[in-house]
């Protein structure tokens, strides 16, 4: 039998193929998805993933966050499950793997076991999260954040998109507000596969990335307010204009960021001018600010440099800088545990690798709180994501798959 | 007569009462109008205009460009009109007076003139013009413009609002797409009541500013194009980022356009960011930049100065950029005799004054193409203007209307 076990892998094909039928939900004519979280086509994408898990005889669990959990049963009880799973919803101009990868890999896994007849003795869980991206609703990944208890679910269900629809009321209209309370039982241990999202893995010709934890990020909301006036007469003296003190900040702060460290981030993912008429001085500018690094003192240099920026910007340029910080997740360091079952399936298939820290959020940040977790890297083309030309080669795809195979074998134990 | 012709004077109260009640259209909850081109607002302006015009026995007409023109008859034939007029249209966040006061500062003159019996040997003109104001559609002006020949019809009605509506449709809806060709007869002279909109009179305790002329205006619509990715993952030195191609120019063209001359201006009134999600890298931003200079060469400097940049940022930020010129209103001096006639009357009435060139345009602009003009202004509180705060003492606004009836009266002579 562990011979046989050691034998297993996963069907490539049929992993490509539910990923490409799940992209043709939300597809953009340039080659991405737009299926952004609670919105018709995530329904789409949801009610498919659900039917998908049906017929491999899963159980089927959605929560008050419309967090879905399919369920595998195990042969022994009062063990807790081995849980996957990663989020199905995009960004607006997004690609075919980020999140759905994660899904879909634990999916292949799970149809894996059925066709080879493999009982594990812990019950293994699939799990869709809901809202990962956040480019919908703010903050991201707030269904694991729920469950894992750093949101209340009053407070999720009350975030709005840009045109003021909640969360909690998306959750009624697309039919997947449940009952069971968002919250953890015990979990074995969780394990979540990814894209990279960068270009390390394809720059060094390796195939898996054993995550070893995650990059710390601080979401802001710097509103910039000045003295709306006509463009022609008012002298620019005279002038209390945001956009330029927008300018100033944002100059200085990408030149602090870049001379800091190789590991810091900043991202100005949007901008917003108020009234927005070419020839008036706006009243106001708003820009949603991303700042990251990996260690804890990093992300608050970064924290405390946008703040002294936004003090001499202020000063400089008469303006009002509001600088609202809009979520904060803290550096992770992912269980010992965990990555050592990862780079033992690694080692075992043979694949090349190595050790990183995610750039990104995921899901994986908040069970991290409450479960023992780590995740699984695969290459994407250039290091792309958010992006429609994301993509990322089907031996890896596969690949990342079977480490996740193993790595929930090992964990739940083969009955 | 002549005696009797030198004492006339409008009723102040009678004035500010029309501005008020055309204020209440549009009211925003602070002190401001919001009566967009071509919206019901607009209609409900249009339409208590025609009756107050109607009610002194005026002829109504509307062209094609829904012009409205007020024709109060003369007692000569063949004697070309002398107009007057502005626009009833308001930025989103605009004030009582910008435009509005020259239309109603011309409705007070022919009320006045009917009150006393005075008859003129020219026919006189009061003009609504369509969307001078520029903020729902694109280009400002329009509606002098193309009755002046500086656009096609054609053009005119396809021009679209953000939402996709045209000058076209919306003229049509709201009842004013006339039947009169839009273009202009012979004419006498024209002039144009206008708060300042700048601080000058205000500063020097000025009450009347004869303006010789309007500073030229070039519109840009600036485009970056950067390459979007993950806000996480991607080394910022990897990274082909608009939003830092953005900041880095219009730091450096405020800094060139200031240093550059006192006359010079530049107004960043709106900002697009694509996909504006947070956490990703945009595709690409879209700047409305708006350029001033009262002389040729010097907007001619500005416009080179922003090619110049726009090239060096491009290759420095790994970013395209594109900039594409709106609108090009070249400098303007007024026609003298017209000047003179308001000098003449300001002179009489005992008004202090100053010679000034206008920083904004204004629908007389393109009345100078195809008619001797001039303008009056009046000062405005902090010289604010499109702004809810926007503020004209009502002696100044009694003063400017005076002199607009006496410079008519000289120009159109009485009968």
């Amino acid at each position: 039998m562990e011979r046989s076990i050691q034998a297993l892998r996963i069907d490539g094909a049929r992993l490509w193929d539910s990923l490409m039928a799940m992209a043709s939900i939300g597809a953009t004519p340039a080659g991405g998805c737009n299926r952004q979280a609670l919105t018709d086509e995530d329904k789409q994408g949801r009610d498919l993933f659900v039917r998908w898990c049906r017929e491999i005889g899963c159980e089927i669990r959605v929560d008050r966050m419309g967090n879905i959990f399919a369920r595998r049963a195990g042969t022994e009880a009062g063990i807790a499950p081995v849980i996957t799973g990663s989020h199905l919803d995009t960004q607006p101009t997004g690609g075919k793997f980020d999140g759905v990868y994660g899904v879909l890999a634990g999916l292949e896994v799970l149809r894996t076991l059925e066709d080879k007849g493999i009982k594990t003795r812990a019950p293994l869980e699939l799990v869709v999260w809901t809202n990962e991206e956040g480019a919908r609703f703010s903050p991201a990944m707030i269904g694991s954040g729920v469950w894992a208890g750093e949101f209340t679910l009053e407070y999720a269900h009350s975030r709005a998109d840009k045109s003021g629809k909640t969360i909690g009321e998306e959750l009624a209209r697309i039919g997947y507000l449940g009952e069971l309370a968002p919250e953890p039982g015990p979990v074995t241990a969780a394990f979540e596969a990814h894209i990279e999202q960068g270009p390390i893995l394809e720059k060094q010709n390796e195939t898996i990335g054993v995550v070893t934890g995650v990059q710390g990020i601080r979401w802001y909301d710097v509103t910039f307010r000045g003295k709306p006036c006509h463009a022609g007469p008012t002298p620019m003296a005279d002038r209390r204009d945001p956009v330029q003190a927008l300018a100033i900040l944002c100059e200085r702060l990408y030149s602090e960021v870049k001379a800091y460290s190789d590991d810091a981030r900043m991202t100005c993912g949007d901008l917003r001018a108020e009234p927005g008429s070419r020839n008036t001085v706006p009243e106001k500018v708003v820009l949603a600010l991303d700042l990251r690094h990996p260690k804890p003192d990093g992300l608050e240099h970064l924290h405390r440099t946008l703040y002294r920026l936004a003090e001499q910007v202020e000063e400089a340029a008469g303006v009002t800088i509001d600088v609202r910080e809009e979520w904060h997740s803290p550096p992770v360091q992912f269980d010992e545990s965990c990555v050592a079952a990862v780079s033992a399936a690694v080692e075992r298939l043979g694949y090349s690798h190595r050790k990183m820290v995610s750039g990104a959020g995921h899901d994986s940040v908040y069970v991290s709180r409450v479960a023992p977790v780590s995740m699984i890297f695969v290459p994407c083309a250039g290091g792309l994501s958010h992006n429609e030309a994301e993509f990322a080669e089907p031996a890896h795809l596969e690949a990342g798959c079977n480490v996740l195979m193993h790595a929930m074998l090992d964990r739940a134990g083969i009955a």
